[in-house]
Order: C-alpha cells, then structure tokens, then sequence
C-alpha cells in the first residue's frame, strides 16, 4: 500500500480529467464526478460515452465518497451507472442533489443511493481526507470546487469556474477561500483549462443580460430564446427580462421544464407565478406579449428549436416577425447542425441571432487571464491543467511556465496516467489500458470499435446480399435472391444484378470440385471486385449457399 | 423569349451563389464557375456534390461561355461533370487554366473542351454580354470578379474577394476599375458574403507573414506547414521565411506537389530550386534545417498530417522538437477531425501551432467594413448578398440597409431562384426544383436521400440477417443462420441469437395456414420487436425463407 497520494483522471481521448476523478491515499478512494461525454461524428450509432471506470470498481470496498462539482451532464451523467456498481454516498451541494435525484428515480436508483447535501463552506471528513468545497462561478447555480486536504498536502480542484464579478445569481466566486488556502501551502492546483486558448477574460454573465434587454426592447413579434436546458442562470436572466418588457414566459422541452420545477421548488430559479404560460397559450396571445425558452441550441434535430426549424412543431410554428435567440455556443462537431438549424430557421422568415453577431451567451469557463490569477492566488507547487483536450492543456501548461511554476513541475497527461505526490515530489505514472466506454441502447460497454468500424463501412456504401441456391451438381437452382441497402438505388439497379448473377455462375462453374465455406468466400470476393468495378464503391457483401 | 435579364444561383442548401451561377440573356447563357461542395456529416458515404445544373443542360444549345472566377475547388471541381454534358468554351485567367487543365486531363476531358485564357483588365463578347474581369486578392493568385454589361445594366459579380492592399503576390484588387463601374452605374452587385458575420476589416496576408516569421525565427526542430493544397499564396510564404533562416523546404502531399508544380511552371510561384528536397532527404538533416509544407490541415486522416498524427507516414514521423502549423481555419463540419488530429500531435511531442493561438492564418474573403466599402464604392442599385449560407446573406442584407439600399431592392434568396432584372426593377421567381445532385464512386446522381437515410440507419443499428429452412410442414429444419454487422458483438450474442431462434419458430407455428411473402414479413416484424426489446437499437432485419 502506497503512502503517496495518487490522482487518476479516467475518461477517453476527450477532455481530460472531466468526467471522473480519483483520489486515492493508502487505499481509500474519492471519486470526484461521474459525467458522460457525447459520441463524436464517426462514433457511429453510440448515444453516450461514460469513462471506463474499472480502476475504481476494482476498489470498490474503500470508496469513502463520490463529490460532485455541479449538476451538468459531463460531471453527473454517468452517475446512474456508476451507482450500480459501487456502494458509496454522494455529496453535493443542493441544487445539485435535486438534480441527481431526477436522475436516479429515472434509473429506479433512487432508493439505493444515499445523498448527501453539503454547503459551499463546509468541512467534509472522509478518512484520510478532509474536503472543503468553495464556492465558484458557473454557468449553473451551486458550484464548488475543492480543497482536499491529504497527508501529503493540500490539492486544490476547481471544477469548472470562471471569475465572474457579476454573475446571474449574485454569488461571485469565493476569492477569501482560495487566498486561505494559499495562505496554507498548496500542493497541487487541478484547474479548468477549457477556454486555455482564449485570451484575455470572460465576459460577466451581466454582459447577456445587457444582449437580452436590448433584443427585447427592440423586439416586436415573439422571441423564443434556446439553450441548455441545465443553464439554469439564463433561464432566470430571460425570466427577469420577460418580467421588465411585459412578456408572458412559456417554457418548453422536457429536459428544461424538469430543471426549471426542481430549481424553483429548491429555490434557486425566482420566476412570479403569474409570469408563466403554456406554450399552447402563446398562439393566442400578441406576439409582442410572448417569449418562449426552448431546447435545441445545439442544433438537435427533435429538440422544440429543431422541430420549429422544420416545421413540425406541435403548437408553434416561426412566422415572420419572430426574433430566435441562440443563447450558447456550439459544442465542436454540433456546429453543421447549428448552422443548418439557423439557416432553416431564416428560411421561415425569423430573425435568428446568436453569439457571433449578438451578445446573447457567454462562457461559463475562465479565459487565460483568470487562469493566471488562480495561478497567483494558488501559488500551487505542482499544476495539472484539467478539464480540456490535450491542447488546451498544453496552453494552460505554457501559461504556468509563464507565471514562473517550473517545467517539471506541470503534468500535461491523457485520462487514465496516475500522478502520484508526495509533499515535494510528482511522478507521471504510465497510462492505464481502458479508457472508455460506449453506451448503446441497453449496452453498457458491449460495442467497441469493431462494431462502430462495421457501421462506417455500412454507412459509406451499405450491404450486399446474395442468397444463392444451387442443384445437386454445383449449377445455380433458379435465380438468386438479391437484397441491399444503402448502396444502390434499387430501381435502376436491373442491369448490375444481372452481371452479379453471371458472376455468381462463373464461380460455380469454375468451382465444381471445391465447396463448402471457401466457395461463399470465392463468391463474395468475386461480387465484391464486380461490385467495386462497376460502382467505385465496397458494400459488405455476403453470400448464403443452399443446396436445393 | 424574355428581355429581361435572369441571374440564376444553382446548387443545393449550402453556399448561395458559389458554386455556379447562371447569366441569361434573351435566351442567351454565360455559366459563371462549376464546383463542387463537400457533404455535411450527415451525407453518408457520399463523396462530393455537385449543383443540379439541369436547368444549363435543358439549355444547353444557346451556352456561350463558362466564366471562371479562380482555381479553388468549390469554384472549378465540378467541371470535368459540367463539361460532360454541355458543349461550351471555358474562360480564366492563366493559372486557373493551368488548374483546370490538370482537373481536365485527369478525366480524360483535355482535348474534348476548349479552354481560353484572359487577363484581368481584358473585355470580352459573348452575344448580349460584355464581359470584364477585374483583379480581385483572395488566397490564391489570378483570382478575378466579373463586371457583365447586359442590355439591362451593369453587373458586378464579386467571385471570392477581400480588399487586401498587401498581399502575397503583391498584386492588390483593382479599386480603379471599381470606381469605373461605379461611374457607368451599376444595376446589381452579386457580392460575397462569406464573413458578413464577422465585425471590421480581415487582416492582410502579411499578417501570416509576420507570424511564420515569429515561430522561423524560434523553432529549434522541424517545423511543419499544413495548408490547403491549392492555397498558393502560404506556399509562397512559406517558401520565403525558409529561404529567410537557411532551411531547406520539402512539399509533401500529391495535391500539393501539383499544384506547385503548376504554379511554378507558370510564375506563379518564385521558388528557387535549391530549396526544394525530396521529403525522405529530410531525415538525414539537421532538423533545424528542415521546413515541411503538408496537406491535412481540415484533419483528413489519409493526408500527410493525419497520417503523421497516427504515425503511419512512409518517411517522416513526429519527434520532440517539431513544430506543427495549422495555416487553415476548420471548415464547418470538420472542427473535430482538426481538434483530433491536432490533439494528437500534441501526444506525440509536437508543439501545434493554430489560428487561435498564434497569428498564422487569415481568411482569404471580406468582413464587414470591406462590404461596407465595396457598397459604397459600387453603389448599385440592386444588392444579391451571395457565397455564403442563408444567416450570412441575411447579415449582409443588413449591411446594405444600414448604407441606404432600400429592403425591396436587396434578395436574399436560396440557390435555384431566379431573379429578373430589368433596367430598374428586381423580381424574384419561385425557385426551381431540384438543387444538388450526390457524386458517390462512379454514381453521379443515382444515389439520394432514400439510400443515404438506409446508411444512417445502418449507421445507427447495422443489420441482422436470417436465412430460415423450413420443411414441408411448415415447420423449421435444422438452425436458423444469422448474419449480423453494426449491431451486436458476435462474440456475446449466443443468447441473443437463441431467443431469435425462438422468436422465429413461434411465428411459424403460429402461422401454418399463411405462407409467402406475408410470412417472412411478419418475422421480420417479431425479429424487430423481439431485437428491440433485448438491445433498445433497431438494425435493418431481414429475413428470407427457404424450404427444403
């Protein structure tokens, strides 16, 4: 058993130390976070992807706590999975434990799990470990990050923050806090480096506030705003400019309208009452009277925003005079399908603004000078930039060496590479195998590359089917049956089923002493080189053999 | 026969106006480009696009000319299709026909169409029209616009332009022959819209210039230069900063070598040629003595970067000590292959430079101060905002109403819309069927949406195949066999195959009285259900019965 503090950031090739964090001191375990990551385009068919968290189910009889940061997706989605496999409470603050509620009822977990409420301030004592969450700002409310302190030293972990003055809610992060804990020695800084590549600072929130108020004041149809339905703080900001502009306010989207219940019930959303409406109510009122939140600032097809953009929503449709708010950024590899979204919606004659020509979002994440004053404040012996890829990792490493944090002293590493420290030492342990794992409808890490490979072949040129009967003496019986898809027009495809057939017959004839599998092998790389000849193009073909 | 004047954008949802548009004259046709688009992510195996040109086709006995505006794919890749079914000359400028001849020869087209040369500066007649090209900067040499006098007015077609007074070729655009236009008065401007989005005035040439100058000057190892293959003017750049600190320049990629050699050949690039090495030489050098330009800056894996991101280059893989440049913005929809590819440089050892970080690339097309200038200096009446989607025509039509033109004088319409224009009037027809047309392999246009969609569900769920034997009875003989790909694991699907043997055999003994097509219908149905209750994922199921 090691006596060294050891910090493992589990995940995929993504953004590093995320979704999962360990920390580990003579064998008790924290877990800090447990969130998914979205497939990227050629993840073909996967819905979501948790981290491959065999490291700590292979520890699971000294896990003393999962601590959540906030209540987003990439820190609390997997949770409903990792709580299956592990016997552990978790803590976090309350808005965020009214989130992860939903999500274990959904899961049927609900009952199983013990949760834990804590306030940003307090003193958490797990074994070897005393944690301090302090409060920072976000684009959700009840945000922490971490002070651990270990036998070691003191590891500060931020969560993802951004020093905002003037957040929506009024609770800017806790700058005494972290002093204090410079003021003590800190060992290591785990830092958000996610806007590493940003310079300067990242606007307040106040800024969309301001974006808002002049859209509304100007506005003279309905303005329907979208965004994530877990950035809880616009919601408030659209809700207090609707109340200043005497518009009514109708939420929809499922996700949205349950994020928005559990905020208000627990108080962290301050919406009157008589300020909300049902979507279905808006058709009857004066445009000039109506805003609308809705899902789908991500370009989603079947979110309320994709829908209207394609005309197929239940009881909205854009008119001319309409003012459609993207109130976020694309996430990377969402922007064709935001592009497409907005372009659809200009086409229904709305005037469609978003981040690049309006102040309607801002970052929720630091920028590189507030990466240089937490590395001020901090004064950090080690620094592990976290929570960004490989490249914005190595910005926020370059950025330490700048403010003077000595080169060996930084570790840039991919998810999986355990760091151990001691009070003056940090050594780079080699990767573990894993990494992540791909959820698929009810599989949970069934399908890997193999099958995600097959799908790319069956999505560039799909399949090729031959069922082919034959007579006691090797001839073809009849014609053979032919069935494919996504790969030609079947229509007009008489005359290349009728060479797939004569190819078939001259591999049989040539083939009359050999049979068995090598013959449906024979023949389906005679097709395949036909197909490839004729199309320029290599279906995954087969062929079926019965002898009649 | 009309007198008026008709402009037709052709082409699909993209780019308005980009890859081809059409000039009509009593009843007379001048074609102004021919190319090709990419497919978004959800285009499945499609290679490229091409626009639905059946509306020249159907006309194709009164075409007088294609006009092209400069040597960039999205602007000439379509021609070896164009020049298949229409019988006209080509026009450009010296390098762009150096261009489209290699495009030609490739598709054995080079002696079947006749391609004609002018100067910026030169006037050309074709029937109703008087053509004058103008010099216009964009990030490659020999780029024009068009001025086309009709008998209706003037009209100035921009093609891709910025108003950059020093750049790389040191050739700025023709200002004087704007104002010229502008003093016979200008009936439209059909302008380019790329970056109507983005705020001031894009940053000259130089600017890039100055950066490779910043990172030459620097570098201790290798440093690595990815580009567009056909973006001339960074080859150029390059060429000069090595010339400028002793190293020696290699130009890999086989897209690139020809364009170089192209440009060489012609004058349009000045290198000398003891700079140039062959790649494999590189590996016996000092690598401080070592520049590399590389195709592979959108992320392609199959260019030369991807394939030093995954270290299966031939000759050349990343050390510690390379520099790697990104001389390129991620074109939308490919943002996540650049992050991958870059993100994995880094975990070779690389340090990558890109546009956000470093001042190494700049767009080669107009912001909004220089559409601004251009308005003001062409004053024409009408205003068609194009080369761009819908929500950057809609920001350039703002533009044009911010300086005065009136709103009914401004069309923001999508490709396949005809404008008639006569001497002081605009009128938009409704838009033509068809649009774009998919080129994938040898198939140009046989392939639509219905067998992309059949991809997308093969990409979602793959498929599961049955092949049954039945007896006499009805009954099933011997063991189903099952084909499967994209869907499942085969190695633990046992179970899942075994409950479909049961599927299967309950619908046949439960329809003994019904047999044919209607039976293997009705397992396929079962197999669904059945597949989908054990997975939640949907493959494509077929089933085909056999009696024996």
């Amino acid at each position: 058993m090691t006596t060294k503090l050891r910090i493992v950031p589990l995940g995929g090739l993504g953004e590093i130390g995320k979704n999962m964090t360990v920390f580990e001191y003579g064998g008790d375990l924290l877990i800090i976070d447990a969130g998914i990551m979205f497939p990227e385009n050629d993840m073909l068919g996967i819905d979501t992807i948790i981290p491959d968290y065999e490291y700590v189910k292979s520890r699971k009889d000294r896990i003393l706590a999962v601590l959540i940061t906030h209540g987003h997706e990439d820190h609390v989605g997997a949770l409903p999975h990792l709580m299956r496999d592990i016997d552990a409470p978790i803590y976090a603050t309350r808005l965020t434990v009214g989130l992860i509620e939903g999500k274990l009822r959904q899961a049927k977990l609900l009952h199983e799990v013990e949760l834990k409420t804590f306030e940003a301030g307090d003193v958490l004592h797990f074994g070897p470990f005393m944690v301090e969450p302090f409060h920072v700002a976000h684009s959700i409310p009840d945000c922490v990050g971490f002070g651990i302190t270990t036998p070691v030293g003191l590891v500060v972990h931020t969560g993802d923050y951004k020093f905002d003055h003037t957040p929506a809610d009024d609770w800017p992060p806790d700058f005494a806090k972290l002093a204090e804990f410079s003021g003590r020695g800190v060992l290591a800084l785990l830092a958000d480096s996610t806007n590493a590549d940003k310079p300067g600072w990242t606007p307040s929130e106040t800024v969309v506030a301001a974006g808002f108020d002049e859209v509304f004041r100007k506005a003279q149809g309905r303005i329907i705003v979208a965004t994530f339905a877990s950035l809880i703080s616009r919601i408030q900001q659209v809700a207090d400019t609707a109340v200043r502009y005497g518009r009514k306010l109708a939420i929809t989207g499922r996700s949205m309208r349950e994020n928005t219940k559990i905020a208000r019930d627990l108080g962290y959303l301050n919406i009157p009452n008589d300020l909300l409406i049902d979507v279905s109510d808006t058709v009857k009122m004066p445009p000039s009277k109506v805003a609308i939140m809705a899902t789908g600032a991500q370009g989603e097809p079947s979110a309320v925003l994709g829908r209207l953009a394609h005309g197929r929503h239940q009881h909205l449709s854009i008119q001319a005079g309409d003012t459609v708010i993207f109130s976020a950024h694309a996430i990377p590899g969402n922007e064709e399908m935001v592009h497409r979204t907005i372009n659809r919606l200009f086409q229904r004659g709305a005037n469609v603004l978003y981040d690049t020509i309006a102040k309607v979002h801002v970052s929720g994440h630091a920028s590189q000078e507030e990466m240089k004053l937490l590395i001020n404040l901090i004064q950090p012996k080690f620094l592990v930039p976290v929570h960004g890829e490989l490249r914005h990792l190595a910005q926020h490493a370059k950025i330490g060496r700048e403010l003077g944090i000595p080169a060996p002293n930084i570790a840039v590493v991919e998810n999986g590479t355990p760091l151990e420290f001691t009070a003056d030492s940090l050594e780079i342990l080699p990767r573990l195998p894993g990494g992540y794992v791909f959820v698929d409808g009810a599989s949970v890490g069934d399908i890997g590359w193999p099958v995600v490979r097959d799908r790319d072949k069956l999505a560039q040129s799909g399949f090729f089917f031959a069922v082919i009967n034959t007579s006691d003496s090797g001839q073809m019986a009849g014609k053979p049956e032919f069935i494919t898809r996504g790969f030609v027009d079947s229509k007009g495809a008489g005359e290349l089923f009728a060479g797939a057939e004569e190819t078939i017959a001259r591999v049989l004839n040539s083939s009359k002493e050999q049979r068995g599998n090598g013959l449906e092998k024979r023949i389906e790389g005679a097709l395949s080189r036909y197909l490839y000849d004729e199309t320029r193009r290599r279906p995954i073909v087969h062929a079926v053999l019965r002898q009649v």
